[in-house]
């Protein structure tokens, strides 16, 4: 396992199955208890322009546990609100200090604009639009390993809003890069011809028997439009891509339940199936913050912010790592 | 005094007597620079779904002050506004790694589903609906005997909208059960004859003549209709059952005021009794960073968080305490 | 240079020009990496009634550098929105214990009647109405000196709206003390007659042509009428008033540009000049952290709360300070 040292940390697009197995590893060190050393007094500051409970606090406590100053933002009472561009607001954080700026933006690849240039701030990106999420996407891997201690030829299935999942894009990419059987389930107009080069599309009863992970995927109502929001039937998403007791009966003994929640319950999952043994949903949240840490970690070696000793390899195997 | 352990810190109702007053010199020993150790980094997370300053912030003062590590919170843009229950968002913050979630909500003993099972986190009420607000009722403990040594035999008046308050209810309850005699002030729509069984009800002239404590409570404009809202007099109200500048002559010399706050100045009070020499109003404020402090605590021992030094008594009588 | 200590910090008109020099040269001193030495906790609360992004970030910042606790504040889900008064919200959080309470208000001269007294918390006035904002000045004066070494002969222009900038009337008040020559340019809505007596107004052409330092202004639609939004031009407005290309090229090569930022782009200035190499628009917000800690460190040595050691001079001058 080596440390990943990288300028921004904006897409998956660009990792190799290694940089994911070093994520995964690293990622699992620091759930152990693995710390880092910084050079000097490091600061963070956390630009969500979109609501989040879950990515915003497990970015702020895995900056807490490395160590770093976390300055507060809000987006509502920034000077956004004058009509400063996102470009200027990074600037002007950057010249105040800050080191690290972890965003979450509605436009996509909004980060285009802010990484053609060598900055001396970092970006994370928490979410861009219908883009990517890359800490989601890397969390969910370190699940899966955690759970079965490799990748390859395991069967994942994944089923919903396939078209307008940050996840479900960045997730299918890398996981048929690991050697991963994918399987798809969703209604029409959230299925893109494109999913059809990396797994299979299947209706939900087959795909649910097959899978040793089902992941799935939230039926974001904020992004529907109105008209959609009026129309759409919980109960009728819930009996033909939902999760439902029946279904959940024919799953392998052996297979997990993912969700980027939050949950809609009774919609995606049968509400007291999420806390139910075959369920990671909550610990995908455990395991988030210890890959946050990673990505963090990676965009302070890029930036030269860790002390050399930090990257001692702690009770890691460091070869013959199966994926 | 020993230090209190506690799975969860929601009511005052199971407190003891004894509990009471471990409670108020702990809080005396912190105010006089007590300070703890923990074990590990402990992370706090404080979860207000209702407006607050002073309960927000003095939450929050205590948490740094016992070394604490606080992590934001906001509810306006957390998943809440994407419709996740009260339920799923703490769950999230117990697997994101939060010790601690102090919490305010609107809803009546909203916590009851939470601490059915044990967790993980630990859950600290500050306030539910009209119903407890256990932090500001042990800093009014803290506050009368920090003035008057004990609690046997004085004579306290609680004044105003009885109904609604979350404080007044668990006040006479507990000042009951410690030998206090309690005299009310009310308007009948804000009173209960349940309140007949712990004290006497009386006009605000001989109240405020009677008490060693005068407790006045906030009317709560943005918890009215709009209709009682533009019924309401304040001028009417100040005269019946505020402190006027007449009444304030006739009360003992050693009595004192006590108000929640935020005050209504000229309702309640005549504005500049608000700072007055018998005014503990913001002498409260004080005490209750060091009574937070106090239950924090109790959670910290309660979950094995603090280190057994930490519960060393600092200068305080450990028996023969009178009340 | 010695260290300024003051109960509050609300305005720069009481400040001599040795003062501040003082503050330049400690600023400077904290932008080489001077540090401070607290005699116990210390607890920092920046109470923001206006948006701020620049501001507010900055404070924390230079909070953070300086080793302070700072208490989070969120104007909107505070008790002001229960008709709380500035005056009993700062007195509640002196009485939770907060040191040091930063302030940005809608109201002229809002600190008046909170500095009337003395008080246990010391103010620092993040900008007040249309009146004062005494670290954006501060900061400017930072950034002449750090180009040219000395104010005394300078040339600088102040473009814009004159009449409500914060920054504008400071700013012309601190520079002719220290022996600047003036220039004015501003729409007649814009001007007031007293600035006469300060300097010279004159066309923009001749301004960009003859300063040393152009200090551009923002216009703050957020503060104009409904109506005059309507009939506000940006292209006028640019033409007129803003540092268009062509006006660029006729700076002085040694002449630097400033704006207290958010800025316009394309109405106040080019878009692409706001990072040309002339501009010291981000330098004035790196400059802006230590000219805060200066303050702040002020108010630490006001209040007694600063180990002695640390007032040592850390390489600075200190004497023959020309300015």
């Amino acid at each position: 396992m080596s440390i990943l040292k990288k300028q921004n940390f904006v897409t998956v697009a660009d990792l190799t199955p290694d940089d994911v197995m070093d994520i995964v590893l690293r990622s699992q060190a620091f759930k152990r208890g693995a710390q880092i050393q910084l050079k000097r007094p490091v600061y963070a500051i956390n630009l969500f322009f979109e609501n989040s409970t879950r990515t915003h606090t497990s970015f702020e406590m895995a900056e807490e546990k490395l160590g770093l100053h976390v300055l507060s933002f809000d987006a509502k009472t920034s000077s956004v609100s004058k009509g400063e561009s996102l470009h200027d607001t990074v600037k002007t954080v950057e010249s105040i200090g800050a080191d690290i700026a972890v965003i979450r933006h509605s436009k996509d690849a909004y980060y285009e604009d802010l990484i053609q240039q060598p900055r001396k701030i970092a970006i994370a990106n928490a979410g861009d639009g219908a883009g990517q999420h890359p800490s989601q996407c890397l969390l969910d891997m370190m699940t899966i390993y955690e759970e079965f201690g490799h990748f390859r030829g395991l069967t994942v299935g994944i089923a919903g809003d396939l078209a307008h999942s940050r996840v479900a894009r960045s997730n299918m990419m890398l996981l048929k890069k690991l050697g991963v059987n994918l399987l798809f389930c969703a209604p029409d107009q959230w299925y893109d011809a494109e999913f059809d080069s990396y797994g299979t599309r299947v209706e939900m009863d087959e795909l649910v028997q097959k899978v040793d992970v089902l992941m799935l995927l939230r039926v974001q109502h904020e992004r529907l439009t109105d008209q959609s929001n009026q129309t759409f039937s919980k109960e009728t998403y819930h009996q033909q891509y939902g999760l439902t007791h029946e279904r959940a009966k024919t799953l392998k003994p052996t297979a997990i339940i993912m969700h980027p929640a939050p949950v809609n319950r009774g919609v995606e999952i049968a509400s007291d199936l999420v806390e139910c043994s075959q369920s990671r949903i909550f610990e995908q949240m455990t395991n988030g913050v210890y890959t946050r840490m990673t990505i963090l970690e990676s965009l302070l070696a890029g930036h030269n912010l860790l002390m050399p000793q930090s990257s001692i390899k702690i009770g890691v195997k460091t070869n013959a790592i199966s994926y």
